[in-house]
């Protein structure tokens, strides 16, 4: 049975030390230098993921060169916040690889076997005599322990109001298995990864190859299943290790694997939803079911469209049930169905069916809203606090789900007054 | 040469008369109610373009197959505003059909020369008895006169600030031929056409398959080059009708013709840009300019996802200088370039060139986006009231165009406080 582990991260799986530092990036003072080390220093299998947006930062240049370099060993990952090291030109380039052989130096790896990470401001470098000088101290601080996790996941917020971590548990072949998580939000967010960085450990032991597989079909239902604004960045990435520690070996195709999947698909799902629900400026998470597709493709297009419509997304915000803008935000996914067959439900409100509104109770509909956004506030990512839409749009086999969030005054408050 | 005609609309042109009348299907008590007719009441050469929305409002199904039916011979349109009868089911089927033989009968031709479209409310039914009884009066009083065309602009507006007409003339073979136009926006406005209803009339004598041509052709340059919110609508529609009035006829590949599609182009970009501007919320105008891209679908691409970005639009509304944004925004638009090569300006400010940002004067920047705010609320719609974004993305010979607006507080109040 997978259980959730509390205040669990990157170090609930064995065989990982992390640690989150000031290193003076930020104005704030807050942490911005993270690092999650495999605790022997020895480099791990690794898996990655990259933005695919054209323009990409440096550390992500550095980081996807690194990866088939050393044929996907990583021995640590060091992530900042604060600049984005993104169109910083040569001279960023060079701060990465600086960054990266003072960190090779310090565990004492090769250069490639070093993953970086930078999430902030974009077109900023960061100060790399600060970079230099606080790399050997928090590596040496990094600790085994939850709370070695914690620190790391703290330093990479930046506008996120909330820290993001998890971790999942489960006994695979009389094994203790664990995976856990950090990321960051939580502007620029859409499918396709987006202003997100991300981190996966795993105490598995997992071939590169698999774990590459495992790791992306994790991430496209769930890291790529998110909206927050339709903008993808020019940072994203998702990077995972296994350290093999739990003593479980995993091969391709196997029940452990399957088990394992299911671990990881939490981990991330859990991760993924926790950015969607601190999207800049939300009040609630919203969750968009399609059933009833052609294909799945098309089922996951129609929800992630509804979710990231704007006019959907204010509704949600003003609690108005405005079952015309979910039905136009369906019929403009570039997924073809039958209108005479589209039922919509807002919980359990139906709201639409064989394509024509059905009279509801408008008032009980726009409390159901209303008391998720209350929920939401108090019990962060409960069980309780999701705006559920179920569109069904046919009697095909294809399902498909999105997450998103509301559109809020506070977004545009957000974005409008952030500095460059 | 082409010259705008002051206070011109859809009865600019000569063979129109138009009229707007309050029937009472907006609680506001404001004009709902409008029709442009052929002056002798008889079917005109008419040219349409639908939403691609597969959500369809049933004016759009009706008048679509009514321009089948007659093989694109109009004597009227009729437009309503206040309820856009999308998602009624049969009985707003049935209202449609309705409308549409109370006209036929009015006027005096059948039902398939008439063209009906609505606004308003998703899902609510005008009330067809109101219909009925407005529909002879609001012909009857149609007039040729600019004022006609004015009435019917105003009765088409649903949460537009600004009535939206306007219409140009030219010289071509000797004749003075006018194009004029009328439409309304402002939430749901996408590329393809959204929330948006047009009407174009022209004096010339246009062959109804050449005339359907020069309308797609400027409509793609115009309508569809606009976006507000990314959300397209179920009930947009563009109709043109062509009187024959002004004693030119138009062959097709003639330098006519040339001279007849600049007038189209004109007016329908002047009327899109007013849609655009007076987006829900907007306080300004954004124009992005995208040259050097490998085809011209490759740089309209990128202009629409640079004008289409929240953050964008949010940073614009802060007066925000964020380059940033504008290329993380141009790199996801699917369009493949050379990122050392990119060059973002904004207004006569150089922002970044080969990939990288250059020193800028940050305040001055500022300023530039501050002042065309300032000059866009007081003369509306002047040479200088728009925030020009003009990027290069190499040398290829690709050019594209789009225009949007900022994103305001006022977007999410609209939005979140619109009822259902």
């Amino acid at each position: 049975m997978i259980t959730q582990i509390e205040n669990g991260g990157v170090t609930a799986p064995k065989g990982f030390k992390a640690a989150g530092y000031t290193a003076g990036f930020k104005p704030s003072g807050l942490p911005d230098l993270a690092v999650i080390v495999s605790e022997d220093h020895s480099p791990l299998p690794a898996a990655a993921l990259f933005t695919k947006n054209i323009v990409r930062a440096a550390p992500v240049e550095i980081s996807e060169e690194n990866m088939t370099k050393s044929n996907g060993k990583i021995a640590a990952i060091v992530l900042n916040s604060g600049q984005a090291n993104a169109g910083t030109g040569a001279p960023g380039h060079q701060d990465g690889l600086e960054t990266v052989q003072v960190a090779a130096d310090a565990l004492g790896c090769q250069p490639e076997n070093i993953f970086i990470c930078s999430t902030g401001v974009i077109g900023k470098r960061f100060d790399i005599e600060k970079m230099k000088s606080a790399i050997p101290t928090v590596l040496s601080a990094a600790k085994s322990t939850l709370e070695g996790g914690f620190d790391a996941a703290k330093a990479i917020m930046t506008t996120d109001l909330r820290m993001k971590q998890t971790a999942f548990q489960d006994t695979i072949a009389g094994k203790t298995v664990t995976v856990g998580g950090m990321c960051k939000g939580s502007g620029m967010i859409h499918p396709e990864m987006a202003t997100m960085l991300g981190v996966i450990s795993c105490d598995a032991s997992v071939g590169r190859d698999v774990w590459q597989k495992m790791l992306k079909k994790a991430v496209d239902k769930s890291f790529n299943a998110i909206t927050v604004d339709g903008d993808s960045s020019t940072n994203d990435v998702v990077c995972g290790l296994c350290s093999g520690a739990s003593g479980l070996t995993i091969s391709q195709n196997s029940a452990e694997a399957d088990a394992l999947q299911s671990l990881l698909d939490k981990t991330c799902m859990h991760l993924a939803k926790s950015i969607a629900r601190d999207g800049e400026g939300a009040t609630v998470l919203i969750e968009v079911q399609v059933k009833g597709a052609v294909s799945d493709e098309d089922a996951t297009r129609i929800a992630r469209t509804v979710t990231g419509s704007s006019l959907v997304k204010a509704a949600i915000f003003g609690h108005d049930p405005n079952w015309g803008r979910i039905a136009a935000a369906a019929g403009r996914a570039r997924a073809d169905f039958d209108v005479s067959k589209l039922k919509i439900s807002l919980g359990d409100h139906l709201l639409m069916e064989h394509g024509n509104p059905v009279p509801f109770d408008a008032v009980a509909a726009s409390s159901y809203m209303k008391e998720k956004a209350e929920a939401s506030a108090e019990h962060y990512l409960s069980d309780h606090d999701t705006v559920l839409i179920t569109i069904e749009v046919g009697n095909g086999p294809g399902e498909g789900v999105a997450w998103g969030c509301d559109l809020s005054y506070k977004y545009v408050e957000i974005n409008a007054e952030y500095t460059t």
